[in-house]
């Protein structure tokens, strides 16, 4: 069948590729029963189009999208690289709990695969394992399973992507609210294996907060409430059953998530208010923080973020527009005084019914004028959330022009909010001018706002040698920008930030984890892992 | 020395009680190395004022407040019971990571003790381990470490007590905001230990939301933070450090924790309102749930409860006051119609500006209204929440005349609030009749609301086969008692809900948790107590 043809011409080449890391036993005769018994396996399961092996799709689905990801795309890469070895789209939770298993008896090694956003080298594949790897694409497990508007509550499958979830919702009434910047291609799964955090969780909650219970099949067996019926909140032992938040495919695969909903909000209100001064701005979250009147969303960026935002916006094509814009460049500038390379601006978001927005607005204006800020308008709020999304296309587009950028995130309490800022910035200006690299940006914002801190979100550019033209991502190029993001990264730590606030650990921050917790913690982790997934059927970054 | 003499003294006695459910090596030699060796070991960490063998000291601290602890402490137990064989108060981290690393090397067993508020049978010793048993007492362990005004972060020793840590804490303008019905008593420890949920969850969260870090000793070593700095939020991998929240002193000793505050309110306003009937109140509650102006605290009480709080009220002295009261019955049950058998009554607690109090209430009283509700007064709702905390000792007074009762709680969904309550109202009295038991009283409230269901608190009480008469408990009354809960949890199960909102599984519940989860999800549960704790030296229900 095509199945099968697809499958043993293509698991050979790539088990070739991994037997670079095992000299000895490269092609021989257990590594042949190997596939063959994959490729039973898998059809034994799976329809015809349900199981893939082309080349372009299993590297496609060996990557997510950190820049290391990116590059390596374009066959740079450090470290000799693995690809999946077949990409399966199982349809129900059935052919996964038989995938499962036949991991566990086939000894194959199985990738959960959401919308392939990851950022955290989630899907770094082991080179030193000779088996086989499939990737579990869960596309096509997109289903609500259960829309319960009585109780606000809504169980869907792992695979349902963000703006899908969010568009079918709708037509209720009612949403979930979570809206990570990735929403247009992330995964329900893929957000409770990254421990997500949504742009508007001032008002619905984190990814935790919203969850209330997942089914998820690890090798040790199906973890699976007896109930059909979801309660609100309990106290029944330790929550294992919720470890699988955090687990980034690690020990088990996610097949459905039940979560709570809220009516869809009757208002939605965009705001913006300038500010002098990094200090002016923060001092500003920090009282809007505590009001009780805290908006869905607030962001503050920094100047750069800033300037960039005005460069960006279209271009107004009326005589009155351009009039006005130089109108108000001569107000901000001259007439109240802003230094044009030091202000800094943040957006709001208000949700809720009209009176609760108007409430919310007239408190944050109170604080703006406090804090010496000034009304922007509607639209600064509405573009810069927009860029939000347009921002991973940007980096794409610059990269091929020799030009690296990568975001990084963190969570700090409130007094290190400025400090952590100003460091990372200084410390990477100067470690670029002592090894004397090409241009650099590092610019910041703060996403989020909790009662004790803030998240604080950076974005590095880095000019590469040949900056400018047009060329493929070069190696050394990506090690200075490793460098510099290792770098930030220490930094943080040492002041106390957190090792990630929502894009998670990965392969790419692992090395971190024993600098932010105790040995028995971290040993506890990798025993849980070892008794989850004892014969290391799920990925393992450890 | 005073402290090697009570050792030696009492330890002999316990160990000799112990050894009646291991017939065979009573007073061995073993026994006597083992006694001799606990001696050492706790005279080795601790000073003599530290340590008790009193057995009055060591009875109180074998148990809890359920109503067979109450009923143990007389003497009634349908079992052997296991007494602990010594008491520590250790002062301070390294006491208690000393105390143990000398339970792993002597073999002895570590039973730690908040406020001894339990209702779980969490204090249930093993009758049939000969080990010796040493209560951990963390009253000593009551200071504040750190109060972080500025990030309104507070690090607390486990032992605190609630009224006091709030009492402290008020003295800088701030609050945790968190008020279980025992607070009086109740631990910072004993609230992440078994997941405790506080009165004004609304306002401030349940314990999982408050805290931000726990330092906990597990056999295995400890779980703490490298960084003395909090983060609001991480995603970190899996949160094994967390798993100590409900984890009911099985896996380690929480030495202390780390906590968001809030700023005070400026202002607290009571009010109540009455419905005609249940469906009413409850339709009430969803549409304040659902509103955006939610009060701290809103509970339902039914009409037993209603009726209950009518009676215990005081005497009104002034003529003036009793002619109000008539005039409000008469108001009440002529002119607006409500049926006295019937009508329930809903307390509210709004806190925060003087505008928001309002706003809560001006929206809490157009959905009373809509609902057919009227405003009961600031006062119905001060004696509501007064009432709770009296509860305990009503409970302990009754018992003396032969009456049992007890609560338990559940959480559901909203749909299955009101036909929870009918059934197990309905069950119990089958059941009354059927086995010809002595009169009975079931009562229920709704004591928190979430966006996809409630909390619902249940109280029990029968009349034993010779209530009324000064007597001790008997042990054919509670064994009745017994398979009343029984039912009652077996039919909330079945229903949909949860084994336990807050009060925790204990030896208790510990049977109903096979029928709540997956035989992974409780397997993995044991695992991880064996990974953390593989001697045994803390409690096991399992």
């Amino acid at each position: 069948s095509h199945n099968e043809n697809n499958l043993s011409g293509d698991v050979g080449v790539s088990a070739g590729m991994a037997s670079a890391g095992m000299a000895e036993e490269s092609v021989d005769e257990a590594s042949a029963a190997r596939r063959a018994h994959l490729e039973h396996a898998l059809s034994e399961i799976f329809a015809a189009d349900q199981v893939s092996t082309s080349p372009t799709i299993c590297e496609r689905h060996s990557r997510g999208q950190s820049l290391q990801d990116v590059c390596a795309a374009s066959g740079v890469t450090h470290e000799p690289r693995r690809l999946v070895d077949a990409v399966v789209w199982p349809r129900d939770g059935s052919q996964c709990q038989a995938l499962v298993e036949a991991a566990w008896h086939g000894g194959f090694v199985i990738a959960p695969y959401g919308g392939g956003t990851n950022v955290s080298g989630a899907l770094d594949l082991p080179v030193a394992d000779s088996r086989p790897i499939v990737c579990c694409d869960m596309a096509r497990m997109n289903r609500i399973l259960e829309l319960d508007l009585d109780n606000l509550i809504v169980r869907a499958e792992a695979g349902v992507v963000g703006q899908h979830l969010e568009s079918a919702l709708r037509r209720y009434g009612v949403t979930l609210g979570h809206e990570p910047d990735s929403m247009e291609f992330s995964t329900l799964g893929g957000w409770i294996a990254t421990l997500a955090s949504g742009m508007k969780k001032n008002r619905y909650g984190n990814i935790e907060d919203l969850i209330l219970d997942v089914h998820w099949l690890s090798p040790r067996g199906a973890f699976v409430r007896r109930s059909l019926r979801c309660n609100p909140r309990e106290s029944a032992g330790m929550a294992v059953q919720r470890l699988i938040l955090g687990s980034e495919g690690r020990v088990g695969l996610i097949v459905d998530a039940s979560l709570r909903l809220s009516r869809r909000p009757q208002n939605v209100l965009y705001r913006s208010a300038i500010f002098r001064a990094p200090e002016e701005g923060v001092k500003f979250l920090r009282a809007i923080e505590q009001s009780g009147h805290k908006p869905a969303s607030v962001r503050l960026m920094d100047n750069d973020q800033f300037q960039i935002g005005q460069v960006l916006r279209p271009n107004a094509r009326h005589w009155r527009a351009r009039l006005m814009r130089r109108v108000q460049r001569f107000l901000v500038l001259r007439v109240w005084g802003f230094e044009a390379d030091r202000m800094v601006v943040c957006t709001l978001v208000m949700e809720g019914t009209r009176a609760e927005c108007r409430r919310q607005w007239r408190c944050a204006r109170r604080w703006m004028r406090a804090f010496g800020g000034r009304s922007a308008g509607s639209e600064n709020a509405r573009r810069g959330y927009a860029l939000t999304f347009a921002i991973a296309y940007i980096r794409d587009f610059l990269l091929r022009f020799g030009i690296y950028g990568e975001s990084f995130e963190t969570s700090v309490s409130w007094d290190l909010a400025l400090p952590v800022c100003e460091a990372v910035k200084k410390a990477i200006a100067e470690h670029c001018a002592r090894c004397q690299l090409g241009g650099h940006v590092l610019s910041w914002r703060i996403t989020q706002l909790y009662k004790t801190g803030v998240t604080l979100y950076f974005y590095l550019g880095l000019a590469g040698r040949r900056a400018g033209k047009l060329q493929p991502p070069q190696a050394d190029d990506l090690k200075d920008f490793e460098a510099l993001e290792h770098l930030a990264r220490a930094l943080i730590l040492a002041m106390g930030g957190a090792v990630s606030h929502h894009h998670g650990i990965g392969s790419l921050r692992r090395r971190y984890v024993p600098e932010v917790f105790s040995p028995a913690r971290v040993r506890t982790e990798n025993a849980l892992k070892q008794w989850l997934d004892p014969r290391k059927i799920f990925l393992d970054f450890s």
